[in-house]
């Protein structure tokens, strides 16, 4: 069995810590067990490494998440990266013809998709092992997940399951019909039918998808269907096959599943009600403060509400009216002042824009030990780097030095500039020149041999 | 007639727009009749000024306050600076002492002592003016003015009118006794009886002050008492004077009277509901937010909220709790991250700390145009500038230069160093070394006209 993890987003439900470039999956609000902060996909790929699985997973998504994916879980996750963003189907079918054609995945082995961040418990991973056994005993072509409703629930998809159709099977019902986000009423009618939350994983043979490809005229081969991937139809998974399936079974998961894709979700699975700096007072229940920011944040007299900084904003909501966050940012002018990369995280401290158009930037620029910076110039800003904490090795236009606390460099247009981060580096940028959130780096590619010496020379 | 206004504060009921160098009174969150923002001290010296008192009028405070004093009501301003904090019976008797002794003010001349933050109408400074009329004609030591109450407060002291007493005087009542913060219940019949709130206004006549000064062997000499200012009791004037004094009346001000001193009577002055970059969804009622910060603040399905945020902290409240602030900031960890100074203000936007000490400080750094920073040099520091917006004129070690947008100076430690604003100038300072928080200029005040002459060179 292979799996195949769906990871995407828009960034914009769990608005101020989400933004286009972090998405909710890669916020480190939650525990792991030894008490230290996890983001939803580094608890995923620590669940399916508990039961065996991770060897067996590969990652799906866009080049935008790259970067994040291989901070969150480390350099060897296996990655297979989506020519542009084109919904579920596309980024499926990408994955499943990588496994063929790159992997040698044959075409009766089974293949399960899943998000990349859900909520549950390790037993849900059972469940997904138990899709193959639920295929090959009811020869159906697609095997899902459904999840005992706690709630009716209006924003979940409901899977309607006939569990007298396949008596000889006890574990996987045939599944008659699906219900989207239904109201509130008809999805208490649907609990009380035995209807289940759809948990969006999807099992079949990777023979399926491929000959499902082939009779729509794509190729089996990767670098063939990356070439046409922008022909591919831009519709969920759900639109493009579950919907016109045969045969499809259900296993069922008794124990908690949750989208934790809201303020109210999320701060329901947090230890503790403060996270970074701040106080509640006594009199506030059920109340939690997610801060990013280095200055406290203090809650008095308000219950149910969650307090959410970064760089990029404050929220502060009732946590049943969170949701609709999404709606209220079209108004919001906003560009995010966090960011995360390959090298490690950056986050702005002041942007200001004179009326002839010259900029100021500053940054806090953080870069992990033994990754660097890009080695390139800026054809219009001037750069002056001030060494916050750690050790690095800095080259401008070829000189190398070594940089230490307290060390200011200025980096003059059309320099070639890289620095190597020794230890953890953190240093304040300051840019001046024009378009400053635009990027305008010139990169060396030819020079990459003189910054890869760089970590080697001592 | 001489008024002296009382400004002082701890800064805390209005954290964290307040601070210990911020206080209330210079939160710039009202706004005048052209629409402008102003402060409570910039309103109340407008108010003076509309009813012909403002060249009568003396400002009596610390040596901390004076640069922002300034800042808000110009040069001119005369300011009798306290040696040091005493409460405001030495407060009182040092500025009726220089009101005497340095100014030339006779001993039958009346003095009104007023706070420098009430929120009051224009004609409240009518009833101020009435004052002289009270004592003359009812021959009482002190006359106050009493505020009809609108509500039974817990929050304000109460006076106790005789309105019999003095029938031949219909504007000013006999005093009987007062009651500070009385219960609910108890304020609700003090209502019923008749009794005002009072407005901390007090005015005598110059000559009985410096009797009781006499009295009690302090001296009438401004320089005198100046030295001697420490060994005046540390008490407030109510409890050395009001509570000890003979006849006392008071004069009846029947228009709004509201001490602006809690977010909660605060917001309730303010124009409009966001002050900065901010959005309040549809569903929230009587929310504020002050937002000082860069970032836009959300709120969402609260209502009778207040959101402040400054680069101190952010507070989150709701509006009858926010007065508890005071208790709560005990237990938040928070040094001033923003200050105005004599020559314009500055927000730290980061600082860090390593474990051997050595330390960076990121601040903005405004300066307004015409003042220049003082001219010295740092034992232990090293800085670098970066010019943002403006026109300025630098000078380190003697050596003059014009800097503009974009520019980046490097100061080393010793070296001395000042910029003179041509226009409003805005830089960003990147300071490295030890103890940043502290203070650690050498000032060469021997230099000064070197940098006095930066101003008048071109």
């Amino acid at each position: 069995m292979r799996l195949i993890l769906l990871s995407g987003g828009s960034g914009k439900r769990l608005w101020p810590l989400s933004n286009g470039s972090r998405t909710k999956q890669f916020l480190k609000v939650l525990k792991n067990e030894q008490g230290e902060r996890e983001s939803m996909v580094q608890r995923i790929w620590r669940q399916l490494a508990s039961v065996g699985m991770m060897d067996h997973a590969y990652i799906a998504t866009c080049s935008a998440q790259v970067d994040l994916i291989r901070n969150h879980l480390g350099g060897g996750v296996p990655i297979i990266v989506e020519p542009e963003r084109r919904d579920t189907f596309a980024a499926i079918a990408l994955a499943s013809v990588y496994l063929y054609s790159e992997v040698g995945v044959p075409p009766d082995e089974t293949v399960c998709v899943l998000p990349v961040d859900p909520f549950v418990e390790t037993t849900f991973f059972e469940k997904v092992k138990g899709l193959e056994a639920a295929l090959e005993r009811t020869g159906a072509q697609l095997a899902l997940i459904g999840s005992k409703p706690t709630y009716p629930s209006e924003k979940y998809g409901y899977i309607l399951p006939d569990y007298e159709a396949l008596s000889g099977h006890p574990e996987a019902f045939l599944i008659k019909g699906f219900v989207e986000k239904p109201p509130e009423k008809e999805a208490e009618r649907l609990m009380g039918a035995g209807a289940l939350w759809n948990c969006g994983v999807f099992g079949f043979k990777l023979g399926f998808l491929l000959n499902l490809l082939k009779e729509r005229g794509y190729p089996d081969e990767y670098k063939e269907l990356t070439a046409r991937y922008s022909s591919l139809p831009k519709r969920s998974f759900d639109y493009e096959v579950v919907e016109k399936a045969g045969l499809m079974v259900s296993v069922v998961y008794e124990n908690d599943w949750k989208d934790l894709g809201t303020w109210n979700t999320l701060t329901e699975e947090m230890e503790a009600p403060v996270l970074g700096k701040g106080i509640i007072d006594e009199d506030c229940l059920n109340t939690h403060v997610v801060n990013e920011l280095d200055i406290p944040v203090a809650v008095l007299g308000l219950s149910n509400i969650v307090v959410a900084c970064s760089s990029d904003g404050i929220l502060v909501s009732d946590k049943a009216a969170s949701q609709r966050i999404k709606d209220l940012l079209h108004t919001v002018e906003h560009s995010p002042m966090y960011g995360e990369t390959r090298w490690g995280q950056y986050t702005i401290l002041d942007f200001s824009r004179l009326e002839d158009g010259r900029e100021t930037l500053v940054k806090k620029v953080e870069i992990q030990a033994g990754k660097n910076l890009d080695y390139g110039f800026h054809k219009s800003r001037n750069k002056c780097w001030i060494i916050q904490s750690g050790q690095g090795r800095a080259v401008l236009d070829g000189r190398i030095q070594e940089v230490k606390n307290g060390d200011c460099l200025l980096i003059p247009e059309r320099t070639k500039h890289a620095v190597l981060a020794v230890s953890h580096l953190v240093l304040i940028e300051v840019q001046t020149g024009k378009d400053l959130m635009k990027e305008d780096s010139v990169l060396n590619l030819s020079d990459w041999i003189e910054i890869g010496k760089l970590g080697q020379s001592d």
